[in-house]
């Protein structure tokens, strides 16, 4: 056994953490089969990785709504089944009454390590009153405006000390909520493309404290696509000229990225992510457009133009509809085991092995999704080992 | 130098060979960058693999147009560069020197022996004429139907005895140039997904003579496709449900595998393709449909159909819009090279490390392309370290 | 006021049933608007156009599934609301109530004219018992395979001698309901493209008695598409080339029109339609595939090759996802409304006027959607005037 | 016979220029069938509308590559059959010599009305030398950004007040372009959505002169799409939620409209098109990417979310890829016979019936193509009724 695990999530109300809480449940009480979890395909050592069974959920968010009407709302968009929220609804309660409601630190007067400490003190109390092993944060939260870096960004030191002094937000929430995360001894993940964890001073103290983490930006849709594909024009020579794409959303996600800046960071992470694909430069505009009539779903279209032999012009066009907390919240699962079990088994820094997941992977150049999937598999393999 | 290596070519007045044929004279010349051709980012061994400037075609085919005619309706319909007959005309007039106007065997009266002694002893003419080291027969033929198995069909002494006799068919087109092509010593690739290869006496030869061999059915679009994505949904743990297609081609091969029986051979692979790739039964309807219009392009449309988390319901849709020609002649000149490398190097039997190549791979299972592009990889690298 | 009117339903436990019955009873009670509706937009006369408060549903059916749970299932489906069946749930038991069970009359060894009498006498209580002016009958059952006209097709007094004859089934089921319909002096309206209507002894019969008669196969999806575009390329003096479709069906029709022979009706009808629309021969393969996992939705693909100035090849793809049921349902309530009124104004034979609803329209050349729903527009208003 | 007409091009060595007069030239010399011009459809008066030999174009133009060389890359792009451009090499010679270059008269020191006079005096002696009837001036040249707009543009006395000063840029050159067709006394159309006949003081010109003109912004993808469709869902009573879409710009016209500003003037038409022809708000993003390597393609993608029966979602896509210039050019041959008729016929002002033509109407608030296909053949029909 693994022992009991936790897993802190950040925007514990949103769509991706209710659906991940409510499928957590219902894989407990075997109402349906995991799928759309990856680490139920890989042969995890259950020494070193938790189980269903031993995972407890908490976490912040800023919002007070039930995860039983948050539920309801995700049936009624069609990402849960009708009858999974009242089946489940012992599960929600018990959940809900771990998540701590915590406001925008930036929001506040006091210095913002006061703000940290506070979070930093729910997890550790969290992992003490649940009897918890060890407690892994992940960040569900909407994605933060790319941010300007600061002086104290660069070393721990400077960025305690500017911590320290009252109504300065030096850490955008994110930023706060990993620094808060180590600092109570976690490893932690950011899911979003949010600047948490590019900050050298933040993940300067998971080196400090040993602690292992993973990002950014998990891989659901339009990129996990290209990355399953770029490839196959690389294998067989065929030079892409233009990738170009459009990303229409709904629900709380599309309206956040259609305001100004949001949308940022993904689209750098994207492109990033194409041209190490691509390994040259190709035209590609991209878009992301907040529709609100299609609710929960995201709707992405590519159109690739590429050249084979003799210059021949071809295409390619793809049309992807899901949805995203659908597609997002098994991984979230799924890393709360696989960072759980790297916890346990003494690794730290950036665990560039779960590049898999990310649109944008720490510690990892890896971009092709097969070669991830090998080096994942191969991770997880040497961990049982190595025990 | 691997030495002067024959490529003979069935069909080699059809759309493949002429691209083919083409692309050859305008990579020698240094016109054209070789895009589309997978050789050309492996590292091979130039003492086993010959340089496209060893490469010499020569074929058979029962229409004698001329190859400097066949270019320029191709360039008319886009698949070649206008520029491109005039500048490589002194090339095609002398691989049209190399070409043997031979009638279908089957409408013939005498004994098929004769028929495939004629088309054996083509082949050893040309290899000597022009002074070659080996030759590789490549079918781009039209596709046939599917056969009976015959008792004949089963052993080589069988077979022989049989094709003796006076006016028995006993044979498909496909299966008599592969018996030639063994006959005359020589390996044999069947970019088609006649059942030549198929044949158990036909194989039987090969081994016999040592000699390597490679099929069947070219991976140029569709399938590709499938290969590169379904490996997407399994690694993520996705459950696809349903992987409908449908094919409109124009051109020759459109008009041939629009007749009756033509497709069943095509469709029967892909199928078999796709339900190795998935690992588990899925809802595939597949057609293809002859649409002249479109020329030599092929359009593919798939509509995929999958469930992820707590059974979501999403969708995933593919239109590929390429030219059939220009996606398979590359691949054409690379098994060239690396057939003959194979043959160089003293391999025999079905070459399972080309999987890469082909819709339904003769000596192994994989159908996953990243897969099969390792392997092709280390098997290249192989042969360049046994020698 | 128009009278109170019956809509008597061949299929009243079918998915467009039950969705029609539903929805009319959610417009009476006012929880939703008439979204879907034409006849909404109408300006109909009330005193010969019956309103939704005036419309009572009643028919015939093989199974005895209750509405209540036909309703749930299409809920689950994602065509109805998931509120909705529980807040129509008496509206829908006293529907169950006017629905009679009545099997296959080609099972039976009777008369066929046994069959239809009893019927017809279903269709005459249910009039008398609910006191209505006027009943209208509208085939929404399974689509059958096309039949061989007899010479007993040819004229009513022969079809009636072999109706007499016991276990000869002389009229496939739509054609014994269409029968059935005028025998009880009602209007009938194919919204299927099965033979009933085709039939020039059953039509006969509609003549002698003076009722008007619409058909054949609602237009919902791929077709209605086609109206609106088709009109567009000849318009603008664009050349189809090819028009080519793919349909993926779930549900119930799906697995009826994938059977050996059904879907030939409807795709003849499509062929055809495409043809009037376009004036010309296009290449037009079309397919329609059963594809479970689909549940009540229809994806249909078309792919338009076209030729502009100087030859130029150009395209247009469309996909279309939508739920059968709701875009059929609404038609089937415009429908009774609309031909009560043209039984209340005195009009008999074909309604060439309603061409607007049908892929196949009786008594009317015109395909093109704008021009359809002209001639709608210009119908409804003369019918007011000329009361 | 209508009298010989000139039809004076702004941009006359742009694609869609060159493409016209190559068309023209294969009409006249009767190579090509007119696919793709509507007045082949009308039925015209010959003594009111000019024939296709009775028409002689010039044009100006701020560059002075022959069109012989604009011809030969049209060829290589796919939008000329190959064979054309030495067809007509002798008609394009001649057209060239009708083509004056001159520069932006924004760059210019002196004052506007100098550079107007010009124009006027080119196209006046292109008039007489060429011994016309009368001139059509047609502006097929870059789009400009929308203008602020200043007082003197509120009437024609303060305008030519402003444009009599030195050194004052009062209006951009398509502005200044109709300025002078309606000094030189000749109809004027505008093809692009630049603001040149929204300034009133200039269609006051044309109203003084009794002129009549037509704009603005040539529909010839994507909004005459959604003008094709769009009725459809009102017709049906389908609510469109919403209408999303993105445009993919090789050439010329793309790099143009990717400059910051240039698309703002195109994509307002296209929302206010939409939303007239919806009738109703929808969330409509709109997107204009240039993306070289499309060369003179344009692929257009739309997404339309709708509401059905019930609140049922369903959904219809569409991927338009087509050659703007051959779907721009026989639009514009047939605005010269069409206005040249209506200028014989001596119609001033806005032809609100030629709004078939356009994405953004003058004198007309019909959207709907079918209806404004009606429209138009009436008003063709009435001009030959009444001369």
């Amino acid at each position: 056994m693994a022992g009991r695990t936790g897993l802190w999530l950040i925007g514990a109300r949103g769509s991706v953490a209710t659906t991940a809480v409510c499928g957590l449940a219902a894989f407990r009480a075997g109402l349906v089969p995991a799928t759309g979890c990856v680490s139920e395909r890989l042969d995890l050592d259950p020494a070193v990785f938790p189980g269903w069974s031993e995972l407890v959920t908490g976490g912040h968010d800023i919002v007070a709504t039930p995860l039983a009407k948050r539920a309801e709302d995700l049936a009624d968009a069609g990402v849960l089944p009708g009858w999974l929220p009242s089946a489940v609804a012992e599960d929600l309660r018990a959940a809900d009454r771990e998540i701590r409601q915590r406001f925008d630190p930036a929001g506040s007067s006091g210095p913002q390590a006061e703000a940290a400490g506070q979070l930093a003190s729910d997890i550790v109390d969290f992992r003490r009153s649940q009897d918890l092993d060890r407690v892994v944060v992940v960040n569900v939260s909407s994605t933060e405006p790319p941010i300007t870096p600061l002086p104290e960004h660069a070393d721990l030191d400077g960025l305690e000390r500017a911590l320290a002094e009252p109504g300065r937000p030096v850490l955008p929430p994110s930023a706060l909520a990993a620094y808060a995360a180590f600092s109570a001894g976690c490893p932690y993940v950011d899911f979003t493309p949010s600047p948490g964890l590019r900050i050298p001073a933040v993940t300067e103290l998971a080196d400090r404290r040993g602690l292992p983490y993973a990002g950014c930006d998990g891989k659901t849709g339009e990129t996990l696509l290209r990355s399953a594909l770029a490839p196959m024009f690389l294998a067989r020579g065929l030079r892409v000229r233009s990738w170009s794409g459009t990303n229409l959303l709904g629900g709380g996600d599309g309206a956040n990225l259609g305001r100004e800046g949001r949308a940022q960071g993904k689209l750098a992470a994207k492109t990033r992510g194409l041209a190490a694909l691509l390994g040259a430069e190709a035209t590609a505009p991209l878009h992301i457009d907040h529709v609100p009539d299609l609710g929960e779903r995201k709707v992405a279209w590519d159109y690739v133009s590429f050249e084979g032999f003799l210059g021949a012009s071809m295409s390619l066009q793809l049309t992807w509809d899901g949805y995203d907390s659908a597609l997002a919240a098994p991984l979230v699962l799924d890393l709360a085991r696989l960072v759980a079990g790297a916890h346990a088994a003494g690794q730290s820094g950036p665990l560039g092995a779960l590049a898999f997941f990310f649109k944008d992977p720490l510690g990892s150049e890896e971009h092709r999704l097969a070669r991830q999937e090998q080096e994942l598999a191969a991770w997880a393999d040497r961990i049982a080992v190595a025990r």
